[in-house]
């Protein structure tokens, strides 16, 4: 493990992560939807401009993906992270439309060593998703474990 | 909306509907993880053999995605489902490994209709991701907006 990573002692509760941005395509939320959520309102403009959505809007699955996918660019994979067994809560506020850009933050809401397992930490984060108008539009809490750089 | 399809009134709670399964590759499992959850244990054998998980395993966002996808063909696309716009909570169980054949349930825990819009019915559904041997590996709660036949 590599000591330039970051460990748990480096994410104290409050710390906020700036986690960059995805510019999202009506072809990704279709590849995305035909893959793993073919429903009508994914897959056309015009079965999602029919829908509560109002438009092709990603999957909620597709969108957390992408958050996700901020997160472990932006965070886990600059740091000691030894995965993750759990999400407590994810809310999909707005739907995600073709041709925004979103940006993504991550927080410590709180954090614990593990009594079972004292190399490893837990931090309690709240992932959320922006558009480029600082809209919210999804947020999730989760688990990430990280290795304990002197447990 | 086609009168054939399963409305709100079709999904008493205690309803357990089988969704199908799934064959879970390698190639998939470094696919999806390349594109959104590009950690070394989800990327290779080797990485994955030296982590927690003990293998390559997939991402719990790709396995959450596939057992959303047995939601959709087994269910959702059978109702007239109207989107969902929130997960409680998902719980990682076990890792999911290349190769194993995975099969999936949903369960209906809850519903109601909604008191602003008479015409969706909201159901709280669990959705369970098992092995072959019935492990279980993944649980997801989550609601499921659907139509009434009669508002």
């Amino acid at each position: 493990m590599s000591a330039d990573l970051l460990h748990y002692e480096d994410y104290p509760v409050g710390l906020e992560v700036e986690l960059g941005s995805h510019h999202l395509t009506a072809e990704e939320i279709i590849d995305y939807a035909k893959e793993f959520d073919p429903q009508p309102f994914h897959l056309s403009e015009a079965a999602g401009k029919a829908s509560v959505l109002g438009g092709l809007a990603a999957s909620g699955w597709h969108s957390s993906a992408l958050l996700i996918k901020l997160g472990v660019t932006g965070m886990a994979n600059k740091s000691a992270a030894m995965a993750s067994n759990a999400m407590d809560e994810g809310k999909w506020l707005k739907p995600v439309f073709a041709g925004e850009t979103l940006s993504a933050k991550g927080t410590v809401l709180a954090r614990r060593v593990s009594a079972k397992r004292p190399e490893m930490g837990i931090l309690t984060m709240k992932w959320e998703l922006f558009n480029a108008a600082g809209e919210r539009k999804v947020e999730i809490t989760g688990v990430q474990f990280i290795r304990v750089r002197q447990p």
